[in-house]
């Protein structure tokens, strides 16, 4: 079994903390990338007894689970780590770092990431040119087309546009991207969560779904022929539903994922369900990737009080999505 | 102790099917506007015992409770409602029971309405020249200012803007508009909710409330400037939050209520969390005023088995706040 590797994220923020007492908590088969010393003094500063192994790639396909022990890819980062300092000086290490891991689960090395979380901003000065975490590991990976889940145990939401201004969600709603989106989806729900016909719903723009046009044309005009598409295409998915109604638990007996059209469609749900064990993942790449739905949380990562329980699941997850697509593949 | 009004709202609607299953349920010192002969048949199909007796205004301030008893105020509609399909030839009386039933709160021989719903498009063809109840209401009332909240026993959110298409949100947000809203929302929750001084939570338009001007201006150049001079009228109101963090548990207990800045925003978590049970309040009248957050379902109102669980919310919160307002003034 291929293990799981956790990447550190920017290592000033909670990233290392929260890998640590995740591999405490009993996950299996992970390795962490990290600095071996500086995680040292992080288990301190936490509390935590844990035996860190150093290992090399070669290492990856013998490894003997241990309790208590925790294998790690070794990072020398550019500047010692402190919490909740960020520093841009250790940016070529942090996006290297995201770039192996990426290589270790496309050759099959690994069985897939867990990305803890980087600040963009700490990035930029380093050249990097991506709006995001997502759409460099698609750089990555001859450029596929990601498409963000975000996924607890009681709902799966893709948002088919994300970081753009509410006034340009309207115009952003493309056929093209919504039948991309939509065929990945669904791709995604048979491979990762082996659903074999998944039922796909899809949130209408305006309110009460535009109420046959009275409140707005978006759902004719843009939303309804891609569906038409999708249909066409096989996939079974729904005309534009008024979004308040859809992720009531009756509701949601009724499909496998919706397709929502904006961040916070989306997101409101997820967050409100389940706000500490939603997971982000990453779908149309030729890997597995999930990850935490927070963020670096600098302004008090020195406090090592963070809960772990986002990457908990997001490591289950990514667990769990391995050895179904092992299964149906 | 003045009763509640329940108005019938569209008869070939569920509203009497609901109000009849709310009565037998135990909710007490309530009257119900509608036809006694029609209400007789929709118990009789509905399965319901329950001894309707006809009154007059002049008996409301004298009513004896009794179990199993309830008092209608009678109206003889124009054509017999048959359930499923509403009758424009009813639509005068329709309108009619809703300002008949305002002026017997306005007046104090009522403790407030509890209206059921109603269907537009069947009172446009009366001449019903009105967005939707809540603005007829207002009419009815000096011209007051609505204000829309849907509150259940986890969450109370009030949204900016309502009915009007997804594109045309931003620009509809005006700090005129915010700063009215923020006043009617404190004033409302002190009143009606007994809250000495409201913490109100202002959700931000963008994702991640613009993050600090990356993803939209609106946070800055609107609901900022709104949201300083309610400040200084001494509202205790929060700079724009991000939507999607902003309704889980944790969050809900930092605040009283969420003005929110669209539709959906508002509605999908209040739906989410209790789909059944939320209430709509019309917050900004001289009276009070609560309904079921649902619709008319004219496609079911013929099988008799709806819901009657956020009608009887509505009355049981109309009571509370009756009771609230009747201790603070």
């Amino acid at each position: 079994m291929a293990p799981l590797i956790i990447t550190s994220g920017d290592p000033a923020g909670i990233g290392p903390e929260i890998a640590l007492k995740a591999a405490i908590s009993g996950q299996k088969d992970i390795v962490l990338m990290g600095c071996p010393h500086h995680l040292e003094q992080v288990a301190s500063k936490t509390g935590i007894k844990i035996d860190l192994e150093v290992i090399t790639e070669a290492d990856l396909g013998r490894l003997e689970p241990a309790p208590n022990r925790l294998p790690i890819l070794p990072i020398i980062w550019a500047e010692t780590p402190k919490a909740g300092h960020p520093d841009p000086r250790n940016a070529e290490q942090i996006i290297r770092s995201i770039s192996d891991a990426t290589a270790l689960a496309q050759s099959g090395r690994a069985a897939g990431i867990v990305t803890s979380p980087i600040a963009k901003s700490v990035l930029y000065e380093s050249g990097f040119g991506y709006p995001g975490h997502t759409e460099f590991l698609a750089s990555l990976d001859n450029d596929a087309t990601p498409v963000m889940m975000l996924a607890n145990a009681q709902l799966r939401v893709v948002p088919l546009t994300i970081h753009i201004p509410l006034h340009q969600v309207a115009s952003a709603i493309d056929p093209d991207l919504l039948m991309n989106t939509l065929t990945i989806m669904n791709d995604g729900l048979k491979r990762y969560f082996g659903i074999s016909v998944p039922h796909i719903a899809v949130a209408g723009l305006n309110p009460h779904a535009g109420e046959n046009g009275h409140i707005g044309n978006e759902e004719a005009e843009r939303i309804m022929p891609a569906i038409e598409r999708a249909r066409q295409a096989g996939i079974e998915v729904t005309s534009p539903l008024p979004a308040d109604t859809l992720f009531h638990p009756d509701m949601r007996k009724t499909y496998d994922s919706v397709l929502c059209m904006y961040h916070d469609q989306a997101l409101i749900p997820v967050k409100t369900l389940d706000f500490y064990g939603s997971v982000n993942i990453t779908l149309g790449l030729s890997f597995i990737r999930t990850s935490p739905d927070h963020g670096t949380a600098f302004d008090r990562a020195d406090q090592f009080t963070s809960r772990p329980d986002s990457l908990i699941a997001a490591i289950q997850l990514a667990r769990k999505m391995a050895n179904t697509a092992s299964m149906t593949s």
